[in-house]
């Protein structure tokens, strides 16, 4: 008798706005097939037939190159037309201008969004006030959420380290400030990853960070050690009025991440960032490049994760 | 012996700058595609092969989201290669060197470009001026025309009433500015409607009203009595000085379009406006989300209408 | 016996950053290509199959819209996917930042780049920097070189004159602020031209003009005489502090090229400018539209020739 491999049913999302609306069974799923795209289209360059005659518009109202960048390649890879409209100066930013220009979109034959934009409150917005049946992918709201980048870190992670319940993971730096930890804070705990330690000033140490049980360090060489994965976030400038913002010399000397920091670490220790990278502040250019940095693997599975996230919402069965 | 459907051939139409070029044969030939592309390819969210290789450029020199979005999707759908390049910051907004941009991209092998400019007077020298064989659709011309808008409204229109020459239709508001209400008229005349109302303040009441033969109303209750299409328009607070602009909630007093003031219309009255709406100003949100709202509809039937002007005017017999 | 076509085979180019990095035989190679391009995809208005899969993305740092249309055409003809990413308020100008960005998008599976930026030293750096095997097209760097503009005057050249070693060669105007000249005078070179002159005033010839063996006129009258190809420059307003630049019709009474002028020429002189032109600045609109002029199909070529350097950087062995 042939053994039949078991396929899992593809789970029912019709949005991704935050991590939490996932769980470990459907994460693994999109991990699965962001690895399944990888191996296959991603690798051969193919453009698929999967979203063939789909709409897909990118809304991003706030500049971005590499993650939009990267979302429109997997809606191409995936066959979909790509609609990137300039949101730049768009006067469509207020929640319910943003609801009628949703609700156009869909009218016009639309089946997903892609939306950035700098308000905290939108997708929490949107998640109560949308009533359309668009799926709509949040690419990162302010200071709240980016699921898709903490996919695509899972996904990283997973591909060195097969049992998330034994890591130790380190969140170096602007932590406050940054939708890239709060959800991947939010994954890893879904994931069954049980310590994560904030490495950071008290500036940028998050208020909520007892709550959410995580091991608040202020000095790099405690925190560093015996982790197994350390994670640099970008300082946010952008998020931070002028008289708030560390100098970066200064940030470097306390909180950067060197070479003889990271030494600290396990032995085989990955180095991740979200990217772009500030050089020279957060991180050290030779940790970038290092052995152990993944940084590039990160970029290179956005792409299969994405496409994963795009195939679940818009093939629903 | 069977009966053979007989088919209209497509109107010979080399450009689309003003609703004047057409008339009820041409626009109801249009009307016709488009109702068979909403039924098939916008329905089945397909991809065509009919502008296969076409190249399609998408000029906007006055920002826009809806009508780019719903002319690169009704491009995308007819398979066209489709280019939207940046032209808000272009210095490319004088006639002569409008016309070598145009010339241009027919060198490069675009074979047609749909043109949003802020300039009243552009399609008129475009229609005089431009030697070429490329094609032009006029995508709003400054306070002028909105050709395919019209066609949109109109396509509406006969989805609900299949006899023009009955209807009453008001239009309220922001006249005189409204490119979109200067087509409509053109197009409510061709197609046979006599009895058209404008109900605004003096200040945005069009000089030539008496001229165009429509019946001028300062007053909602008067104006709205037994008509079966209330199309209320956006006020165009950019076509205006500072100081000519009125108050919003002073506006929406006298003539917002509000659950009460549609009473006074026929029971069965659609409701149209031409996006993107000011909830609150030209129109309360009740009306505009209500069951004798058709704005969405209008929507729908945009990428459809769209998508029979671009093939016909590129598929030459 | 069947006389079989002997082809040759494609040169080996990984980047296209300078014109000194091509000779006669890969020049030719590349010419044949697009002529071949001109003839069957670009004449048929077709879409190959060619970079199917392949991610190009055209990093525009300055705007354009002739080059950066051109190069999107010949890309969506060979049927690669596009992107187009907005790079004008882009942080991402500096060298090492930009090599952050481009080792990221490979990562991503772009295969090639299109970069147009205002620094002089762009392309030398990234030919020394950038350790990436993604192709790289200079599609301008500031007033240093731009190939692909001198690839499509050549092809216009040839499709006049098949001896480029007889031929005497003009070029016009502000020689010093041009990357087209630039590139230009490498080409010539390389194909075999010795006799060229430059006719400009004293502060726009540049000041290797003796070491490059050109031939300096400060006078049209003596300049055009006898010569085959008159190309003239856009003046670069753009690169010039305002205090340089010269008084337009000053400039043209001095310098315009007008049908006077262009009857010193040889009779059959072909007129040439890379666009886009100031009408009455630099060319006089007659001249510009008039029999000698193959302004256009500059235009028409740029597209036919883009084709052959995408396909020549990709498709390699």
């Amino acid at each position: 008798m042939l053994k039949m491999k078991t396929t899992t049913p593809p789970p029912v999302l019709h949005n991704l706005l935050s991590m939490q609306a996932l769980d470990a069974k459907k994460i693994t799923y999109l991990l699965d097939r962001a690895d399944y795209f990888l191996k296959t289209a991603v690798a051969k360059q193919e453009v698929l037939t999967t979203l063939r005659g789909k709409v897909i518009v990118n809304l991003f109202f706030e500049p971005s190159t590499r993650t939009r960048n990267s979302f429109e390649i997997a809606e191409h890879r995936l066959g979909a037309i790509v609609l990137s409209p300039d949101m730049k100066q768009s006067s469509t930013t207020k929640g319910e201008i943003l609801i009628d220009t949703i609700c156009n979109l869909e009218a016009m034959g639309a089946s997903l969004l892609v939306i950035r934009h700098p308000d905290n409150n939108l997708t929490h917005f949107l998640a109560s006030e949308l009533k359309t049946k668009i799926a709509v992918v949040n690419a990162g709201d302010g200071s709240n959420e980016h699921p898709t980048q903490t996919l695509l870190d899972l996904m990283t992670i997973r591909q060195h380290y097969p049992d998330f319940s034994r890591l130790t993971v380190a969140i170096l730096g602007d932590v406050s400030h940054s939708r890239v930890a709060h959800s991947l804070i939010i994954g890893l705990r879904l994931m069954g990853v049980e310590r994560i330690r904030i490495i950071a000033p008290d500036y940028f140490t998050p208020e909520d960070a007892d709550l959410a049980h995580l091991d608040v360090f202020h000095s790099m060489d405690d925190g560093l050690n015996n982790v197994d994965i350390v994670y640099a976030l970008r300082i946010q400038k952008e998020r931070m009025q002028p008289e708030q913002r560390p100098k970066d010399d200064q940030f470097f000397k306390n909180f950067g991440l060197t070479e003889a920091r990271l030494a600290l670490a396990k032995q085989n220790a990955i180095v991740m960032h979200p990217g772009p990278m500030n050089r020279g502040v957060e991180i050290e250019s030779s940790v970038a490049d290092g052995s152990q940095s993944v940084i590039l693997q990160q970029t290179q599975n956005s792409v299969a994760v994405r496409m994963a996230v795009l195939e679940t919402l818009l093939n629903k069965p």
